[in-house]
């Protein structure tokens, strides 16, 4: 295929998003009532284990295989100084996540999930955003490709999660492209002071009028504003979709990178929950604009995957008290009055 | 010794809480400065494991043996149709803890935690506490006392939780006579109607009514308006601060049960964090005048324990963070520009 007939299935693919399993989520509804507890007592843990009913496709949903994807990526805009650190540490990270050193390392295996680290084309940075499309069509679609690839044989849910300097840069220019708005988006990512937050500011406006088709076209937008890591996220997310894989999104870049599956279809990232509110400035932000409340609002603001990990056991959690909890009636329990 | 030597030895405890390790929290810090993120970006994580270090009193905190402890207490106002359930179901959700079909048995599994229930003399319910005080000073003493002594001989952080059958009333006027305030506390508890709710306002009204020294006396408060699984809540977690124990509070009832310490000593229950922000309604008004922040935020109203075991995830990993990351020097990674 060339590059336009891969870009146009692509697009067709995000257009037509598999159903969820409706009886499934109705079935852990239906048995949800009759557990021993008050009814809705669980809160959003029954709500979950629903929702992971209608993305598997089972009604008895299951959390044998977690995996866990950090997709890494350098930017061209990285040079702009609109982070602390250097772009080196993009594969120094990537090497102390091979020596099991990271935040994820640790949290991927309190998850009891497995931890997979893609490196992307390192050492050939997008372009500046601010003077090309940070991507080439024929890059982009390859990097969505390794996302979709990178996912085992055999996932019951997918965490998502990224590293990249320089890229809460591109993840502010691609959500203002996808919601408006502009360099409002743009926070301190890994630590910038007042004079870095600024020089990011303008960069996320330069790279927006360098690009106004990014308003009008989801794809447009993360291929000419994203990076690597972020297209693959956006390949992994829907690819997990056509498998029947839940998914739990990381922070802010994360987020923002599976964000045009939400706009290129209605209902095209309701397979995939934002796990934590990052202390990231627009994450919030972002969040409200897909309809999204994440479980978690710790105030992280690592990236990694590390939110999304994080949050694991808690549909564990949500899934043993589905399973294991006696009905009113095994129990001997009496039921409230109506 | 008597009845009132007992109250005045528990008033001296309560009034002279063991301090904080402040030398293992700040160990915690500095160690968390050189680990391979930026600076503060795993967010309350950070915090946890320096509340964990603080009150365990180890720079490295550890978390191999977690207790929960959940006590049932039967109440006389439950006759007074404050909840759709019958004070029946206490002793059958018992025996639903007994036979591992209940929320908690699954949550404490996944938290990796033992799970330990305590009925307190369930076939003697308190006195109605519209009518006089909810427990005898002895009653009273006799379940502070029981709380102590459920805790296992060997435990590194603490889960508190209840089941009782008309005691969000309990703590409901508890919380009023603490904070402030009236029937504007009571909830919905369990599920019930409108109806149901003004009765519960107006019980809460007629208690405090009937007991104006509770508003000045927190352990009075406890024992004339609390009942026995909450003076257990209470003896638990100032025992757990003796022994150098943190303790995760559960939801609005169990919230309620340990305030009397924060309000008998300054920062009497510092080493206690309220895991989970309860739907009921007055957990949100309670955590905010114990200046706590809960780790989480799901809309559960279950009680059991249920929040604290699900919140117990949530430390292993800052825990397992703060002990396995590597440094950046460990690393080679380079650190961000000051």
């Amino acid at each position: 295929m060339t590059g336009t007939e891969r870009l146009a299935a692509l697009r067709a693919r995000c257009a037509a998003p598999p159903a969820g399993d409706e009886a499934a989520a109705a079935a852990v509804t239906a048995r949800q009532a009759r557990l021993t507890k008050p009814p809705g007592s669980l809160g959003r843990l029954e709500a979950l284990a629903a929702w992971m009913a209608r993305w598997q496709g089972r009604a008895l949903p299951r959390l044998e295989r977690v995996q866990v994807l950090v997709f890494a990526g350098n930017h061209g805009v990285a040079a702009r100084g609109v982070s602390p650190y250097p772009a080196a540490v993009t594969a120094q990270m990537v090497a102390n996540f091979a020596a099991g050193g990271a935040a994820i390392n640790q949290l991927a295996a309190c998850a009891g999930a497995r931890l997979r680290v893609v490196p992307l084309a390192l050492e050939t940075p997008t372009a500046d955003m601010t003077e090309a499309p940070a991507l080439a069509p024929e890059e982009f679609l390859d990097a969505v490709d390794s996302g979709a690839a990178a996912m085992d044989e055999e996932v019951d849910l997918l965490c998502l999660g990224e590293m990249g300097i320089g890229n809460t840069t591109a993840g502010a220019a691609l959500a203002a492209a996808l919601f408006g708005g502009g360099g409002d988006w743009a926070g301190r990512g890994t630590g910038l002071d007042e004079a870095g937050l600024a020089r990011k500011r303008a960069v996320v406006e330069a790279a927006l009028a360098r690009h106004p088709e990014a308003r009008t076209d989801p794809l447009e937008a993360a291929r000419r504003l994203g990076g690597r890591e972020l297209a693959a996220i956006l390949g992994a997310a829907l690819e997990a979709r056509r498998r029947g894989v839940p998914v739990l999104l990381d922070g802010f870049v994360c987020t923002a990178a599976a964000a045009p599956l939400a706009r290129l279809a209605p209902g095209g990232l309701d397979h995939a929950l934002v796990a934590h509110c990052s202390a990231e400035a627009g994450h919030r932000r972002l969040v409200e604009a897909l309809g999204q409340r994440p479980l978690l609002d710790l105030g992280m603001r690592l990236g990694e995957a590390s939110g999304a990990a994080l949050a694991v056991p808690l549909l564990r959690a949500a899934l043993a008290c589905h399973a294991g909890m006696a009905t009113f009636a095994e129990a001997g329990v009496a039921e409230g009055a109506p």
